[in-house]
């Protein structure tokens, strides 16, 4: 049974701008100063681990996408739908090539430090989609983060290392974060899927037949001249959904999901308070003067940068615009975006 | 009587840094994008009330000075030595040539809104110093700062307008200032100080002969081949003082000063706070979008800048250096020259 990843690519990232925009969407963005993308640097982690890459992405993003991959299957989406339909036409289309396929799901825009820590995680995970269940990965918490759903995991299961997964619950409270961390029962949902293609599409048939019955459609004209025409047409009626509501919560209550707990230095880099986690700090750029400035972060000035009395301060410099902020209002910079003239999103 | 106006033009002004550096002094800046430098706003204002005006200035800014001012008296000195040497090697050179002369000293870094009261205040400081006195002009305080010197007056002299100047006080702390303010009696010294030339240096002969006689030597040499010679052997000989302390403070309690209170929107533009006062703020600048950043102030950049969440921010650009600070650090800017590489100062 081969292992294929699927690559939903869609977020434009708004509470990263000015670094992402419109044209230039967090996963085609290197934040870290590897001198690769997000979405390369996914695909060169998934390489390793599985024997195809599936993209799919917006219309808008599938050139840009396509000349960074051109041996590989993009998929592009005329409009955004959420996860659950770009995984399940993936699934679909794999399915029809390979009907003993595993499929993961795999974010474009999350960073990973330990590279072996997250391939012994897919590894049984496969084991455990291999047995029949949808397995997810579950991040080890390092903190009671409220930025991130968790994923509740009962008795280890019969693969070993991979746990039964009783529950999906969204972004807590403050409070309920810290019980779920101290309950040592509880990890961070990183959107990773993975499944037996034959499995995950039964389970969408079973559920969302409204979802299902399109995309079969569309993913049975793949390859064929009337591929666009079907998915033209089919694609603007599938509900805008994502795959842990359609699929992972009720599966769940089944008894189906498995969870593998992992500890790999996970980011989903979501706003710039995420990122300073990552990225060398104002305080060790050489670019940089850090006066009574703790725990901030420059990205892109290109010329010398000189903070003075704001903690956690966040300076975000590209050729369009200028961004001064704080961590702690990591979460508001989406608000900035909604009110920019549209020449500068 | 010819009224000569006297412009020490030295301080780098390090609290306006990276607007104003070592090779860019806060004199020879456009602060307050009027599209000409303080110096050359100061000598347009002192145009109006003066017959001649005498720049002393640093030897490295003196050909940068002449050039602005071909047709105007430069003096240079080889090396900072306070305003009081500056004033009185000008004072003296002017006396050689019209030995009635009333001069004035004026800062050539400070921003004066109401010209007109200027104007005023000026012309009822020279009929103070026709009468003798040496005549300050107190600014009406209009708020209790700590940042300025203070002059206590006390009754109106025979020279309607002006008043007996009875002390000068150093900067007060808060409680201090506010004394000060309620009291009604108390000016900010803004440094500026008009007499007779002759009363001036008599003044200086008998008090500091230290500084009065290598000055008098100088000033006497100024248009003869000897010049630059005797200034060079005298000049660093010549103690650091300022003026404030050197005359008028001895004088006020000679009972010889008189101080002409005056409104006149003046600042002295001591650093990005008060200079915050003066310009327009974000909010209301096209190229700055400021969410939850009120009071702030954006200098100089050349693209979109957005501001979150920080009160009284404080970004400047040049093309050198980006400094991002808040109103309330203001005065610490000057920590940062302490600490810059020389390429950037």
């Amino acid at each position: 049974m081969a292992f294929h990843s699927i690559i939903p690519a869609g977020g434009i990232g708004s509470r990263l701008w000015p670094l992402s925009r419109a044209d230039q969407p967090k996963f085609l963005t290197d934040f870290t100063g590897s001198g690769a993308s997000m979405l390369q640097e996914t695909v060169a982690r998934l390489k390793k681990v599985t024997d195809t890459c599936t993209i799919v992405t917006g219309e808008k993003y599938a050139e840009a996408v396509e000349s960074l991959f051109p041996s590989m299957c993009v998929l592009a989406e005329p409009s955004p739908r959420g996860t659950m339909p770009a995984i399940a036409l993936a699934a679909g289309i794999i399915s029809y090539q390979d009907p003993q396929a595993i499929v993961g799901s795999f974010a474009a825009d999350h960073y990973i430090r330990d590279e072996q820590a997250f391939s012994q995680a897919v590894a049984c995970a496969v084991e455990a989609a291999r047995a029949g269940y949808i397995a997810t990965i579950g991040i080890q918490p390092d903190s009671p983060s409220t930025a991130y759903g968790y994923i509740k995991r009962d008795e280890e299961l019969e693969v070993p290392g991979a746990y039964l997964a009783t529950d999906f619950v969204e972004k807590p409270d403050a409070e309920l974060a810290q019980q779920y961390v101290d309950s040592g029962h509880y990890f961070w949902n990183a959107g990773i899927f993975i499944a037996k293609a034959s499995v995950l599409l039964e389970r969408l048939e079973a559920l969302r037949p409204d979802i299902a019955q399109p995309i079969s459609e569309i993913a049975g004209a793949w390859g064929s001249p009337d591929y666009e025409e079907t998915l033209a047409r089919l694609w603007p009626t599938i509900p805008d959904t994502v795959i842990d509501r359609v699929i992972a919560e009720p599966c769940a209550s089944e008894g189906r999901v498995a969870v593998v707990p992992a500890s790999m230095g996970w980011s989903d880099i979501g706003d710039f308070d995420s990122l300073a986690e990552i990225v060398d700090g104002a305080d060790t750029q050489e670019n940089v003067l850090a006066i009574d400035s703790p725990d901030s972060l420059v990205l892109g000035a290109d010329k010398p940068v000189v903070l003075l009395g704001i903690e956690g301060a966040v300076v975000v410099e590209t050729p369009e615009a200028l961004l001064v902020t704080r961590r702690d209002c990591a979460q508001d910079v989406k608000k900035i975006v909604e009110r920019l003239p549209e020449h500068l999103l």
